[in-house]
């Protein structure tokens, strides 16, 4: 590098963000791609070095399923939710948790700051309830997050990176499978983070989801909420806990294309504007 | 209960741990049995109650062997160690790290002491090295330690119970399997553990492991060091780590009849002498 | 011991009770029989070890009497209040704080947990004042608590037992005799104690004195208090303490049976419901 | 006041002893003289205002015998040291730890600054042993100090003025009669102090105790150990307790006369040189 | 020293003062004649030392005027205010800063309490903006303080002395004077001083200014502000100064004269009541 | 910005200087150039955002002449050092305290971290002597470092950046100017400093100072201090620095062109390696 001033040009965004805390929801291509988890890792650490307080949250559905099929058993949806019977929340459990979190943990780690791994079951992190069944239909052990216990977030983030794998038990320790977008905007809530960023496969909130032109730069919290019904697919739970985030104090709430390098850096250290921004008002 | 009293007969035991680190080789029927499993966890956090300092390490090898037959692959073992090629570390880490280790955090919060676990990934918490060969023969991805980061581990105890999975990487970030009785041991030695104590599906250290009453009741280091050869079976890395822990300094250590209900307890708070102690000096 | 299932017993009330503080008023048989004196030495330390916060609150009514007699000195009581000239005073106020608190602390010491006697004079813990002469007649330096100064108790609880004698002084330095009881409500008041705790040389609050049978198990405040014209001799100033105690926002007041070795323990960590357990709604 | 040019030649002085710990042996005219216990509370308590920590320590002689007659008990003293059976180690210690040392506790709080009252056995302060009897005679209960733990003098200090009576048990709890000018050499030696402060009734160590004229200014502990076998009276322990503390590392130690009102504040805050100084090397 | 009385006649003043913050606005002859100079910082130290948290604020118009003279620049006042272009600014600030503020700074500091230098801009100390015109006229960089960041104040005052010259810049960066009686005011109010003392060349405010005979010993707050329209020269800022900080909570101000040695600590630890005091209420 | 990637070049640097203090001398060019200071304002502020603790140390030599011009003073140098009687002194310090150091501190805190100013006075920071006459002229109050005192420097910069002003008192409180190229040398060897940095108007150590492509790019302590006799100008001060501060134990020192903008950057986050570098061992 011999042109420093780009470095300097990220100084207004590291004042503002120095001490902050910024969820981040990692998933799709940012977590498949070699090359993406690497930068990914590197996007993080960085975040850490300059002062912020960068919390991830993570799932893992293809990791889970591809198990699921290795050990023979049935992998269904509803309404975008997996259907778990307790097989199958112990499969997602030990993939998330012993296999998705770790290799963040451990890459993380080798870039310079130690992270440590986290579930709902860590510290009680997330007391979950099992969630109503959309449809009447039973979806077995699919859970909404009850109550976040930051106790043992903040005790663990003052000294190292937090990883959250979005799993967590009830009060009689029944494990469930938790939504991450729906884990990530809890944290962010219970946190009173500045900011919560989902990594997706998509450049943001398009109009037209087939039409990449259609982004929608920026929105208020009612204009997401008005237009919840007609969302569907994946975008409807991120824009969810976005809305959720936000009304809980939440600064602002992004959806970022994870498949472009550095998609995070861009958004924080730039005034490029990518993806959609969510705001309390528009 | 009408009888107090006991609970003053462990006053002096109460007294001599008072603020000690005690680290728990967790495995076998205690973590096997439901019921067992039950009493494991009362009686751990009772020692967190009373003022120690309780650090469980465990293994998982019988969870290990059973997912790795569910999904076909083979399961062999070596002079005892498993023959591990990335497939089976990968498994053998999931099953620990996301199924056994949280099945006893779980199980600790429950009963009133939040515990918070912790795989050697966390916080950089081993690094490990691939072990030689026995026999010259590959065995593949398995570890021993050769550093303990205590960082992570003091931090976490301030306020939990820590949980520890043993697994661990290199430098590198790839993953091995490593014997859960040495990562007991190396965790004592890091610590400067008061007592190591390991439980067993022995009654402890037998002189003719076929005879229950051949049981030695107390040891000293050099004794066992002048019998490792003779021994054989699960025993033998048992007692190198009882070894290697006093060596570093550790105060005592166990050999522990896991079968038994509370033999933690009836260990530490009476003066019954169950099972096997083995001291720097005989 | 054998069985250490009892100390598993007390497990829920450890849990209960951890980092609690409990006030613990002191007198009658168990500070008389040798044998009850160091029992309760032993069960104070133990309550000391497994995480509650107890403070000693004591009198001493038979050895000022008796060193009363020896110096030659007239003794008399009016409606049960000692009248106390200078010279009385200054004769329970050695007796008391050099004599009887040294006893208690010198054995919780000797029992593992090393305790600071302090009486009102030390820190300003008490600021006393003259109480109004019952019935019109003069009794002398009997004082009643203006004022709990909790600086130097909280500063010495956070290291050491405290043993409280019950004497203070006014603003201007004058000491006076104050009841035990009194003295035992009113630092449970001002520490927001979680339980206050007097043994007694009866089974409890009893409807017929006479009768033992006749033990009222539990009652509210309002209860006790409109019951209080009729309780005479020593029952009345603890149902008071009680009284006033409980309106300051302490959690239970229980009258246990002190000549029962371990009372306090029956009553903090079993649910034989020993005694007379007052809370502040019935 | 008009004249604030005297607060400003204590300066240097002020400016030399700021955080530093000095033990004062309060006995004598200063401690029964009424006007002189006023002036010396206030004494004090400027020493803690400006910025040192002193340390009272104090017997009681006269106080303990009235009481003995008072009694009818037999004083009787040998080289010096009280013949003490178990009831005059009782008595005295109720005089000195229930009546002397709350006495000069309530003075200095009044004065504004709070003190706290210890004895040897508040927070095992000092374990004593008993002493070789003089001349092979047996002198009862009375101690020599063979261990100060500094632990609870240390927390009290931090915001007290501690006062400490000169009783102490040994580690089966049998109470002693301690000489209270060996306990303030012991208690200057183990708090490493920078001065150690004897109030008498002389105006210092004279040549010719007969003789006010022949006060020894200054001397070095060699001079003093020389002339130890020609000393007798009350000087003698006064005089080893200075050479024991000066051997300990304690700066300097001196003879003063209490008699003098503020001979404290003249010897510290001023160049007047009263008394007999004592230095290591002289 | 002899008389350690006076000492002791100080001891009520300093236990009311102690831990107390007083804001001393130091000019006149006490800044300028050597003798006083060195007593005013004898003065300062001592307060230091006896446990009040002294803070000076200066100006120095007389060795800004002398400078200027050297410069060749006109000086010119108008109502008082110095007429300030850009280059008397700098000027003024060096002289304050690098010459005056440093005097006082080295002489505290030879007395035996570190003190440290600070101006508005340290830390952001001042935030000021320039004052409206009197009478319409332009009167350059002149400001007063719109805002006083106490962190930097608090920062330094906890172990060091601060001593503040009274200059200030505006959020882009513009310098200004800023009159003295002002800044000591404001820092007053800000840090919620006990109380405000200025060192001024007259016995205090007096009725007639001609006349010292005319001296207000005490006034009302009330009573100053019904008084200033017909106050003027150097009197009205600091009344003003005195008014404005007594309404932001100050405990009391005092206008003393700095050219009697000592006026500091005779007004504080005498009752000599010399100068004016002025409370909130009369 | 749309090229986050040169944040992420930073990143093994950022990691490598997180905690590191590093000592800037800050003269020349870039203390001149309203532009060039600005930039390094920016650049000293993001060092502190990143987790560098950053301590500038600066000159003012061309102000200083300017003003001793406009007073119509003489001028004059002796092997490099000013000659300064004590008019000198006052105006050089009034010139580096009140004003360069002033614009420095605003500069810094309108970039958004508050600096504080202190120069040798503050804190007792600096104890200077006289500087032995070189060629025994008599060049006045010049002075050398005997002690920097880091209580203050620490304080202070544990919240703010310190900028120093190079000049210091002696034990009497007599001011000497101090070569800043030496202050720096000291200010980083007291810290313990990471790297010291100076910022000159050429590009590094030229083995001919006529010829910009003789740059020594790397240098060891020895070959400096063999060639120092003859190196001449204003680089000898800085080399002997460098030399001073590597044998004190300091990491590393460069000299570096402060004409080129952001070059503090370029050397500490790039592999430019731009300047001349000076390592204990070449």
């Amino acid at each position: 590098m011999r042109d420093v001033g780009t470095l300097l040009e990220a100084l207004p965004y590291i004042r503002e963000f120095h001490g902050r805390t910024v969820v981040i929801k990692y998933g799709g291509a940012a977590m498949e791609d070699p090359a993406l988890c690497e930068e990914f890792a590197r996007d993080v650490v960085l975040l850490k070095y300059v002062g912020l307080n960068p919390i991830v949250v993570h799932g893992g559905g293809p990791e889970i399923t591809a198990y699921m099929e290795r050990l023979g058993l049935p992998v269904r949806f509803v309404s975008g939710l997996r259907v778990s019977d307790q097989d199958t929340v112990e499969v997602a459990k030990m993939v998330l948790v012993g296999k998705v979190n770790k290799d963040i943990v451990l890459r993380l780690s080798r870039h310079g700051q130690p992270a440590v791994g986290l579930c709902g079951d860590d510290g009680s992190l997330f007391r979950a309830a099992r969630r109503a069944a959309p449809d009447g239909e039973d979806i077995g052990f699919v859970g909404r997050i009850e109550h976040v216990n930051v106790d043992v977030l903040e005790h663990v983030a003052s000294d190292y990176i937090p990883v959250i794998a979005s799993v967590g038990a009830d009060a009689e320790g029944r494990s469930y499978n938790v939504n991450a977008d729906e884990a990530a905007g809890s944290v962010a809530a219970a946190m009173g983070a500045y900011k919560l960023l989902f990594l997706t496969d998509v450049p943001g909130w398009l109009r037209d989801p087939g039409d990449p032109a259609s982004l929608i730069a920026q929105a208020g919290v009612e204009e997401v909420e008005s237009a919840m019904t007609q969302i569907d697919g994946g975008m409807a739970p991120k824009l969810q806990a976005c809305v959720d985030a936000l009304q809980a104090g939440v600064g602002a709430a992004h959806i970022l294309d994870g498949r472009v390098a550095h998609s995070l850096l861009l958004e924080l250290f730039t005034d490029a504007g990518i993806g959609t921004k969510i705001e309390a008002s528009a």
